[in-house]
């Protein structure tokens, strides 16, 4: 069962009134005026994090995780707070270094740290929970994306894919590799797509965009034709693509880890949001009424895969 | 190092905003009218966890640990997030057995679960996050108690610990078990204590009485002295302390578990908040000008013990 199922059934079964279903990026608690965004993530060190990274980088990511799901509800950070369960053997100053690394990204979104918790036991594991708060018509949702409506997304993709590869093949491509052990919550760009009220759908590409894409459409009941084209992807992840003798389609749709943003938006609405989001965005597909979603390559149109980065499989 | 310096050491070194500091029970966020409070804490299933107990006593301890320190602060508990490090081969059946007995306890004290996530890793390890409300006048704190002040707490002591030694030693005692395995939140309590405008500080007793009265004098700058005799022991505490030819203030004082709040309040607010509390309360000691905190027991004055149930020791 992959992790994506155990979530959905676990949480099917329980009897909630928030008015945000699971599966979506953060749960919402209706506050009256606002939605009070939560969202939870989890960091087992020796299991998820690459060797390479240092305790301020694994700092960093925990909260770049849980920033990174609060942006895609286009939700403004308040802060976090963290449970660290730590072997008894943990230094002080690596602690001390993760706290650093989750208060540097905590301000990059102008948020703090709030609180914490730590714990003793024989693995690391670093658990946070992020809060946002977003004007009730503004929250971005999963679901929303109608046939016709564009899909898009913020910055490049495969950029911490080329850093993966990168490390593991001796490579040099620093960018990939600060993508991949640093990566930026797009917490600007999700405030800008919500108070532009062009949004119809939203979601983070944590898990790469065939992953993404897929969610997408299950939650909105809507497929989505891709054009390879389109989709932006930098120098760097095409030349390491080529060094590695890999087809670049591998990095930028099935890997994951760029915590980019993937939105959709009505095509009434587009050139408002353009004039918002600048080159921020790039249009890489459209929304239809079919039962597959697609990828136009090479005027080849074949099914695009439905897979990235996920545990338990 | 001790779990509690470790996050006191933490947390001193992030610049915060947050109106109530590291040290409390929760965090609390300034949301205009009120407070939000938000506290995360974290079970190591295998360190941390009897294996006599069930998954949904897990599952229940999870939350109560977490609706224990909203109750502290006063707070009206909004639901929590769940992050739980599953092992590969954790069944559906105990995860949804766990799920359930979230749930029951959120349902127990008004919330609900509201989101979560999972994540493979090779040691169980289950955190949460509980969020409530309180109104900006009526937040409970630890700070706060003046010399004079009456120090009371609800319900009994050493019943959690009764119910360990029972199971350990396999005596009966059904109800000490049962204090242990599936404490109850004191979020009504905690709501009456707020709502009364007659308390001066308060906080749980999840470490035991001891520990607890030390954090207390610590963070309002006033000593204690206890008043054994008035301490609130069950007979069944003292029947298993008797069969374990232990001594019951072991039970009553340096065990923990109970989760029962740890309050002070003003002589003049004292009738009051009797009347409000009725049975939930029992005066057990004073706050007054002096550098040591004291048992008084059997005529004698000693110094009251500063330990507790602590993890990295």
């Amino acid at each position: 069962m992959g992790e994506k199922e155990v979530v959905r059934r676990l949480l099917d079964g329980i009897r909630s009134s928030a008015p945000v279903g699971p599966g979506d990026d953060a749960a919402a608690v209706d506050m009256g005026n606002y939605y009070l965004v939560v969202t939870t993530d989890l960091i087992s060190v020796r299991t998820h994090m690459p060797e390479v990274m240092t305790d301020r980088q694994i700092g960093w990511m925990l909260a770049a995780v849980n920033y990174s799901d609060i942006a895609a509800m286009g939700a403004k950070p308040i802060g976090m707070v963290v449970s660290l369960a730590l072997p008894r053997e943990t230094a002080f100053s690596s602690l001390k270094s993760m706290m650093n690394g989750m208060q540097d990204c905590s301000e990059s979104v102008g948020a703090e740290i709030l609180g914490g918790d730590t714990k003793e036991s024989p693995e690391m594991t670093l658990a946070g929970t992020a809060l946002g708060t977003v004007k009730k018509d503004r929250i971005l949702l999963r679901k929303g994306a109608k046939p016709g409506d564009y899909l898009a997304v913020t910055g490049t993709l495969g950029l911490a894919a080329a850093g993966y590869y990168a490390l593991v093949k001796g490579l040099h491509c620093p960018s990939g590799v600060k993508a991949l052990l640093e990566p930026r919550p797009r917490v600007k760009e999700g405030l800008i797509l919500s108070s532009s009220g062009a949004v119809t759908s939203c979601m983070d590409i944590s898990d790469g965009l065939g992953s993404s894409v897929y969610q997408l459409s299950e939650m909105s009941g809507v497929s989505f034709s891709i054009e390879w084209d389109s989709v932006p992807i930098g120098k760097e992840v095409l030349r390491v693509a080529s060094d590695c003798g890999m087809d670049p389609a591998e990095l930028a749709l099935y890997y994951g880890g760029d915590y980019q943003l993937l939105f959709t938006t009505a095509p009434d609405k587009l050139p408002k949001l353009r004039s918002r989001m600048r080159s921020r965005m790039t249009i890489i597909g459209k929304a239809k009424r079919s039962d597959r979603n697609t990828l136009k390559r090479d005027g080849r149109v074949v099914t695009l895969e439905n897979r990235g980065y996920e545990h338990f499989r």
